[in-house]
């Protein structure tokens, strides 16, 4: 399958936004899209279209896409399956750039929609319109303002603008995640659902990242790709220029057959996705908790250059505990040297058990933290700092001076903050102040081992 | 070794408590325990000692326990390492039935402490006086209103009172925990951290533990174990009673190590402790995520009957997620029978997809996964409910519903919540109902795994 036109980057760009199907009652999809992209803030022209209304929510309402009079980038689709290829009669005429096609019950209902969805392809590659979907929510851009999540606003908030882009086949898994991101304060550039993958998809989407500058770091949620080929080069392209992680749904029997039902894809065996990944330079991630650890640890921007770990604690079971997940992640949690130990027992407290952990007990200073990580940190590629707030010492001052610490040392330094009330408002606190921050040494540790993976990936560079 | 005087019930129970090295000084850890005891509503009598002070916090100060006149069950000793063994010739004196020694620097710090340590456990087989540490936190207990935990109510809130009773081994792992429970808003009977065990040990709890009616379900945290024969033993006679699980710190050589400095225990091949786990009839945990996951499951009280879980969700790629995590975690997603596909899709709208997952999708109605529920289950053990909370059609009303569905079907119902605000405010009213939820795919099939390894256990009875 090749397109006349390859270009998607005016779905990213649009001047003007058709909304074809447009409703004025507030329940039906295309009124929230709507609204979604009143509220993101976008300036160019929206078209509502729909021949039952004159206007709807004040502005001017079309019979037809090829009753506006002005260009029109992009329209979205929110009518029921059956009439979309009727829509798509009017699109053509308009000759519209590219259309996101929300509406479901087609390739994942069974052969109807299968037959249906194939028309769609072929009106794609004869007339150049490039086609997101059909059955997917969409764009949510925050650098263009185009959103046309059909997810209400106070039922999933908008993230903040940032440097992390994702691209999804799932559309559940783009909100929740987009959900997620934006109860942790995680900037987002730009999320795309591409649902079944009639046109657009990972590959496309993966050359538009590459170049896009606004994305610094990229996600991908993927149950099948379109052409393996095409997608390790364009997934490659994109690698060596900024991180690529992603997560392969289906791995397993039961997986596969879940997604199969769900947008119709065919996903294949797992361990020729796993091999896919590696030769691309893509980070794999395995599950939705990994997936959104990369999210946190790598939109922070940092770099590391191996495995070897230095945990420092307040507490010594929890010490453990991240240690023996550190094994059980591949990395290395090695003793300091003798030299450090010495440096170290000179300046820490007597009661400190000095080694890795550096266990600074329930005494713990504020200055003992930062002190054992600028001692140490010369032999280790990360920290992993482990703050239990019981100790009486510790005050709010810690997090700005181990975000200080950790500029000076110019190494990743991961937070652990776990705990209840207390200390999940100092964990909103590292977030503000910067820092990589998770809630159990399992998390902490997996995006430690997410960075050490991405020292292997440099490599093929 | 072997104790005089084996009972420690007198540790749950007690009528007075004294604290020796009691200070009016708000930040030392004595006041800190004393404000403890008082915040958690014990009623018996509290005695301060310490010789410095006529008076502390309006309560007459004692220059001695032996100065007490009244009996004195329980002396909680907080004066620095090197002045303990001389106050236990006052305790001995005073004949008081146990202490919990808080003081570090014993056998973790080296060679003098462990000296002294030997001391501590000497005077505990002579005198028949029971310790619980040293180094540790002592008790937490809201059945008999005793909190002898040194952290601050204000860092570490205290969790309302359950069934769920802690053993611990760490303070740090204890006190953490603790923290999480409270701001889940699971109920806990009682906490116990013996840190060193110099005496009272993790067999001496769990043999406590099987005999006591408030207990309804116990965590166990240990480094190393002081008997293993005595472990087994008491910890079957404890799981043939009510669940009880564990997770081993110090797995690996690294966590081994960590552990060692820091309550001085020897922890031991990590493969030892695995089998005698299964041979005591303990449901291993590994790490601290885990271990949180089956406080929150295994408080509920569910029982599954094997591994076959049914997932039901409104999100096809989220729900693929769910399934990949069940092969992963070793649970079985099996296809439905025909007669259960047929009668799904006769009573579900047609474009929900039928199988398992069964995927309801974006237009699902509160009623749908009802139906689904109740139609399919028959056929599985457990079921993992996803909702999204994208759906426009879906009220809080279901939350109420699921918790009535899942009584009706007797069999462990799931949630998963994942999301930003609005879906987390629902996670908490599904806490609220007393359904058990989970944040992520992982985490939910993590406490389906955990009951289906209890269905294991209970073959062993």
């Amino acid at each position: 399958m090749t397109s006349i036109n390859k270009d998607i980057s005016f779905f990213f760009n649009p001047k003007s936004i058709a909304v074809v199907g447009a409703s004025p009652i507030a329940e039906k999809l295309s009124n929230v899209i709507i609204n979604s992209l009143r509220d993101i803030g976008f300036t160019g022209d929206i078209y509502p279209v729909n021949p039952k209304y004159k206007s709807i929510d004040e502005m001017k309402c079309y019979q037809s896409a090829k009753a506006i009079k002005a260009d029109v980038d992009v329209a979205i689709i929110c009518v029921p399956a059956s009439a979309v290829l009727g829509v798509m009669e009017d699109i053509v005429a308009k000759k519209v750039k590219g259309v996101i096609i929300v509406s479901a019950g087609f390739k994942e209902t069974g052969k109807d929609g299968a037959e249906a969805e194939e028309e769609l392809k072929k009106i794609s590659n004869e007339t150049g319109i490039r086609i997101i979907g059909p059955n997917c929510l969409g764009i949510f851009d925050n650098i263009s303002k185009v959103d046309t999540f059909f997810i209400l606003r106070e039922r999933a908030k908008r993230p903040p603008a940032g440097g992390l882009s994702i691209l999804s086949q799932s559309g559940s898994f783009a909100g929740t995640i987009m959900d997620e991101l934006s109860a942790e304060g995680l900037g987002v550039a730009r999320i795309i659902n591409y649902g079944n993958r009639a046109d657009v998809g990972e590959s496309d989407c993966l050359e538009y990242m590459a170049e896009d500058k606004s994305t610094k770091v990229v996600g991908l949620y993927i149950e099948s790709v379109d052409n393996g080929k095409i997608f390790i080069e364009a997934a490659r392209r994109c690698s060596a220029k900024k991180p690529v992680f992603a997560i392969k749904a289906g791995r397993q029997e039961t997986g596969a057959s879940a997604a199969r039902s769900h947008t119709g894809a065919i996903a294949g065996r797992y361990e020729i996705y796993s091999a896919a990944f590696k030769k691309a330079g893509i980070i794999e991630v395995k599950g939705y908790s990994e997936f959104l650890d990369a999210c946190k640890v790598l939109s922070k921007q940092y770099h590391a250059d191996g495995k070897r770990v230095l945990i420092v604690t307040d507490g010594g079971g929890m010490g453990a505990s991240i240690a023996d997940a550190c094994s059980d992640f591949g990395l290395v949690v090695a003793e300091p040297s003798q030299g450090i130990k010495d440096a170290l027992a000179s300046k820490l407290p007597p009661f400190c058990a000095v080694g890795n952990p550096i266990d600074l007990t329930g005494s713990v200073t504020n200055d003992n933290y930062v002190m054992a990580l600028k001692e140490a940190m010369s032999e280790y590629d990360a920290a992993i700092v482990m703050v239990l707030w019981g100790p009486p010492l510790l005050t709010d001052g810690l997090i700005k001076m181990l975000k200080a610490a950790s500029v000076g040392i110019k190494k990743p330094v991961i937070i652990c903050s776990p705990g209840g009330e207390y200390s999940q408002k100092r964990k909103k606190m590292f977030e503000e102040a910067g820092l990589p921050v998770f809630s159990s040494p399992e998390e902490a540790v997996r995006a430690a081992a997410i960075l050490a993976k991405m020292t292997v990936i440099k490599l093929m560079y």
